[in-house]
């Protein structure tokens, strides 16, 4: 399968085998599992894992915790299954191929502490080349919308358990009204900027299954500091330390 | 009254007297002011407001519109009162005193293109030394409830009309899901920060009434850009110009 490449995490030596015709991990993944925790003891569900990319990440900072990573197409959750493998994290990661639709009734009520979840972002699917791809499924609510995700997620997860999820801000009033009408009160919120004078254009949440009202926004996350330059804190969630500086600068 | 002192406004002349021991404007008038915006012969109500500073500072700007003042408070909404008439506003802005919670019954239902308001912040109010103070009344919802603004924002919007609030991010999900049950969709997102890599303290949120859903969050307002020293944008808000550097640094 000439259309798979294998990367380095960054992390324990870890890697990750990706279909470069499918859909690679990017921004969104190394985001979302920074501001993602699981305790340890934590079993943890990942709602549309792909290639498995946020068990692998979260595995490598958060000892202890145990994944479970739910994907539904059949070809990503195979490659997933390897990715663990390849790591030697078959006991700590176990992929199931299932519908997110139906994480409740696969997993039981109550099962997980923690849910993660990078879910298709894209209400419309109008004008889509191949609404089969598996790019496609990945982006579009083609299979699966939001409020499957917010509905399941709140069934599996037990009282003040924890939900993560990485959206985009144009979904944000969708994405908190769902999550009170499901009982998993948002109490964390971060914007991600690429620059600090730029619209958002992801944004991190957490909500606690049962929690109280109270949110608090933490500082943005801005991308770059300038075009093609990592700030140092989306460097360090990257690569693990401090983003080498443009020429000529120096630091202050 | 030996309490009052008059502030000048730096925008066109305007000047306002402030109550010492009420409650005097601060930077979310400021903010509030800056994000709102009224189309000319649009009607503007201002919900609670105080010494009259919210339409003041619009009325500098936006050439055109008419505003409603709304202040429960009967020393406060004389102030108001005075306020606008001190910079001869009279004509462009009419105070009335009254309950927010009765604003579509005092006004009538979608009367207004535009609703501006910096309600109490505090659900809390155990331990308030006189919870009959102005500042009180000005702080904490003690007659006014974020329930009881939205719905009466909604009642007295046009379809189309749109919602200015400044408010506090701990309530932000209470906020969302609030204004969508009263269709009045948030729109646009806006979060202030003290410094780049703090948490926010207020947040700018705009709605629609019967607005689809989707939203904007936009550049994060940062105050300052190291202690006491105002980041440019945020001078340019209360001053109009760009601030001065401090001792020693140069424009970049």
């Amino acid at each position: 399968m000439s259309r798979e490449r294998t990367d380095e995490l960054g992390r324990k030596g870890y890697r990750i085998i990706q279909d470069t015709e499918a859909f690679c991990f990017g921004a969104d993944a190394v985001l979302l599992a920074d501001f993602a925790q699981a305790g340890k003891n934590d079993r943890v569900l990942d709602m549309g894992t792909g290639n498995g990319i946020l068990p692998l990440l979260l595995e490598a900072r958060d000892k202890g915790a145990s994944y479970e990573a739910l994907e539904i197409q059949p070809a990503m959750a195979a490659l997933a299954r390897r990715n663990a493998a390849l790591n030697g994290l078959e006991d700590k990661i176990h992929v199931t191929e299932g519908d997110n639709k139906e994480a409740s009734r696969l997993f039981g009520r109550g099962s997980f502490r923690v849910v993660v979840t990078n879910p298709p972002y894209m209400r419309e699917n109008h004008g889509l080349v191949n609404p089969e791809s598996a790019k496609a499924i990945a982006r579009h609510e083609l299979l699966c919308s939001l409020e499957d995700i917010l509905r399941e997620a709140a069934a599996v997860l037990v009282p003040g358990g924890r939900f993560f999820m990485i959206h985009r801000p144009a979904r944000l009033a969708e994405i908190i009204a769902g999550m009170r009408a499901h009982g998993l009160e948002p109490k964390r919120l971060r914007m991600v900027h690429s620059f600090a004078d730029s619209p958002a254009e992801m944004v991190l949440v957490e909500g606690v299954r049962g929690g109280r009202p109270y949110m608090t926004v933490e500082a943005p996350v801005i991308m770059y500091r300038e075009k093609g330059v990592y700030t140092d804190e989306v460097y360090r969630m990257y690569f693990g330390g401090e983003a080498p500086l443009p020429d000529g600068e120096e630091k202050a």
